[in-house]
């Protein structure tokens, strides 16, 4: 418990909470049904984990598997900040098999509901108890700090609750933690709880919560504001079944609304929960808080206004403060305001009237269902201001791409810019792939420009059902611009996206190196 | 206000409350940037919505475009029982087309924080109250239902924010909604504040919360035991930014943690979730509460063994509940009980010594990190146990398919079954849906079985990325079975997917009957 100290401070009288982070990423988050990272993934990803700040690392759960316990033995060698923990029933095997990984720091726990004694377990009262304590004294013993979880806390007896956790401690726990299992509990249950516990038990407290009923963070803070000091989460909240507690909501709700502090370096959380999303395969829904693609986005012409005049209006915190950056788009809500703004962003002053004219057939399009991307915008602005030159400067020509079983996809690639006609073909990993590398030579050619990243929407319906991509790319001075295109061929929409984005980065240069020499 | 009975009853002396439910997908929800659903998609969502039971339906914001004005006056024609909303700023424009719209029900809003006060509107307290009063007087005096919001009430003066309310209520306005515009409350916060509205406004209140820091359902259902008797939700918690509170997080929350009745269908959940989802093309990830795919999926061995003896053990509730079902699948956290019981699912029953090594074998796989098919472990289950019945029917002997610019994408397909190789072609809207209709075309000859749903997960990173599929056939007796895949080349793995999920469903039968002529 040497580390405690530093997220728990007593400063001059004055106590200044840090509460404490434990990650379970790695080890709720994999259990995540068909997700399975390898060891190479997974020291990764506790890696981002150690630089993002996190307290402790739950690396996973030794007894599991070879190839998991070879992976956490691999992590705890690192010396990282973080502490490193790893999960284990109140059974010898599981112990053995966690200390076996070097680890110093066990998390056992053991069920202590009815329902799982009796149709999980099949023990009583007297034999749980009996385990509990077992497994503390037996952990303690080989000089680990051990965490120790009643499985299903909130939906135990109370007082067999407390007798279990007290029983732990007396048997050297370190901590306690309160799992609400199946995400049953209400803030004022767990308020009532945690008071209880903290007012029986000494030992640090934790707090285990699943989003079954889309509770589990306000869960979590009320266990803090009721004598928790530390919560389990996880990166996107990713977890068994619904997830558990997400870190990056948990965080900022306590640095913003609760005014406490955490270790966490809250600049890095959009680019770990991107890391983690990739490397686990499990996507993140626009709308998520904190790291969803539109959590700092804005379409709507009231809210764009707002924004424009003042970020606060319409945006509880600064992006920046989470690694972001905010956003605005064209579309059927969007008003004079915005589009103003999204086309000064290219240097482009339309006059009062112009701009009124453009704002309407942007509506028109959108009543349609269509969306609409900048280039679109530019395009549209350019043919009402009567100018040429928001004209796309790459033109597709054609383009084919083969794939099948042993044949190597492949793309053949027509593209005009610059008054010549460029004709390339390439090889990839499948025929995305293979079209946009082709794309990609020749703008890197021309106009050194990259791809920097692609994303597919999730398609779900028939096969037939539309695919929305978005792809962005960037030059040699960095500047990175995204564009978004929808279709039922995912490898069509992908290269009218690339080609989207190449043109508005070659746009946004020419018109304001327009704009700088006026 | 004829029809708010319905949602509060008085019983013989005991209240039944009814928590009505105001549902603002259609407004809210598409404010979200880059959606833009057209008249006939917003009319299909309007259905579902009063076929799933939701009190009022916000149908959109009229005056935005012309499109929406004419969408909005088809949903009202329709003639639901839910009742029909439309929003409205507090100026005439505004308030007239709303009418224009044959609306009977009319949301109006103005900010009454001091950020929007001077940075949007760039108006005195005076001159909002008087805006306020004017537009609800101007819209009763039409003889609609006037809902009156306070935009960004949760960060505005409190005495002030009452003042408003209650000269709404003067003028008035039939009911008052508390908007937590930004998502900065907390459920303490929001107690106390509904209690103080409460106490001094008379008209029935609702709650408009948004998830900017994961608290809107607990914030939204903290407003309902401080006093409110409605919240306005969304289907998938979609909206401005982290979205609303989701209509089936605060339905299900109510049902089940507080003991409150809404009119909503539960058992429709699901499939509203999903229909939404895909009309408006806003994905849902796997780890969402209630809806999400893995909301009732379950791998650990520990889970599923818990399952297996009581699915309330690891499930807080039945899945039929919200119009699902459960399901297991194979991974280094599955245990022998989950393994047993998925091959038992097919009438196959290994000894005890032949499941250990298919536990140990499809560990060593899920270590590497690959999943695991349900088709793989009948393979590698087949192979441990010697019998050639568990191997695939369908084998893909090759295939490719062309698509580009111009070019009709096209596929072309040879399988082998029953003794024969079958070869066909097909073209469709893509290479993916080219691919899987020539497949089909094949299956529905030999076996009678459709797609009934195709799937891709999201992709991030390079176009190179890992493109997970899932593909959901059926046979003519209705039996639907599922399979996944991922790679790099999506149209490949949507391939294997399919034939994986084609040889799962034939396996079954044979297997089954197998079981039953014993």
């Amino acid at each position: 418990m040497t580390k405690n100290s530093k997220s728990t401070e007593n400063n001059n009288n004055k106590i200044i909470e840090k509460i404490r982070i434990f990650d379970t990423t790695l080890r709720d988050g994999e259990q995540t049904p068909g997700v399975s990272v390898n060891a190479e993934q997974k020291l990764k990803i506790a890696l981002k984990l150690d630089e993002i700040g996190v307290d402790a690392i739950e690396a996973g759960f030794p007894v599991v598997s070879e190839g998991e316990a070879a992976a956490i033995k691999t992590i705890v060698a690192q010396g990282l900040k973080s502490e490193i923990c790893g999960l284990a029933r109140t059974v010898q095997s599981d112990i053995d098999a966690a200390l076996k990984c070097d680890l110093k720091y066990i998390h056992t726990f053991i069920a202590t509901s009815d329902i799982h004694m009796k149709y999980k377990l099949n023990m009583t009262q007297e034999q749980v108890i009996d385990r509990a304590i077992w497994a503390v004294d037996y952990a303690k013993k080989h000089g680990v700090q051990v965490e120790f979880s009643a499985e299903d806390a909130t939906r135990s007896d109370r007082n067999f609750l407390i007798k279990v956790f007290k029983e732990a401690q007396s048997a050297g726990a370190d901590r306690i933690d309160i799992p609400d299992t199946v995400g049953y509990a209400t803030p004022d249950y767990i308020t009532n709880l945690v008071k209880e516990i903290a007012f029986n038990i000494s030992v640090p407290i934790s707090m285990h919560c699943h989003d079954d009923f889309g509770h589990a963070v306000a869960n979590s803070i009320a266990g803090i504001n009721a004598g928790a000091s530390c919560a389990h989460v996880t990166i996107n909240g990713i977890g068994e079944r619904a997830g558990n507690a997400s870190l990056e909501e948990f965080v900022m709700a306590l640095h913003c609304l609760y005014n406490k502090k955490t270790n966490i370096v809250t600049e890095k959380l959009y680019e770990t929960s991107k890391f983690v999303s990739n490397a686990m395969g499990i996507i993140v829904q626009p709308n998520k808080a904190i790291i969803g693609e539109n959590a700092f986005g804005h379409e709507s012409g009231i809210h764009t206004h707002g924004i424009i005049n003042n970020p606060l209006t319409y945006e509880p915190i600064s992006p920046e403060l989470v690694g972001r950056k905010r956003w605005l788009q064209a579309g059927k809500h969007a008003g004079a305001h915005g589009i103003k703004a999204m086309l000064g962003d290219f240097g482009i002053k339309p006059s009062e009237e112009e701009l009124k004219e453009i704002v309407t057939t942007q509506k028109n399009l959108a009543d349609v269902g269509k969306s609409i991307t900048t280039a679109e915008l530019l395009s549209i602005s350019g043919h009402i201001m009567g100018n040429t030159k928001f004209e796309e400067k790459f033109k597709l020509q054609d383009f084919h791409i083969v794939t099948g079983q042993n044949i190597t996809p492949t793309a053949v690639i027509r593209l005009h810019t610059g008054g010549k006609d460029y004709i390339t073909s390439e090889v990839g990993v499948g025929p995305v792939d293979s079209a946009l590398k082709a794309i990609q030579k020749i703008a890197v050619e021309v106009a050194n420009i990259k791809i920097r990243e692609y994303r597919l929407d999730s398609i779900t319906g028939g096969s037939d059902a539309l695919a929305e991509v978005s792809v962005k790319v960037e030059d040699k001075s960095g500047n990175v611009v995204s564009a978004r295109k929808s279709g039922a061929d995912v490898v069509v929409a992908s290269v009218q996206a690339m080609m989207d984005a190449i043109n508005k980065i070659m746009l946004r240069k020419i018109l304001q190196s327009d704009n700088n020499n006026h």
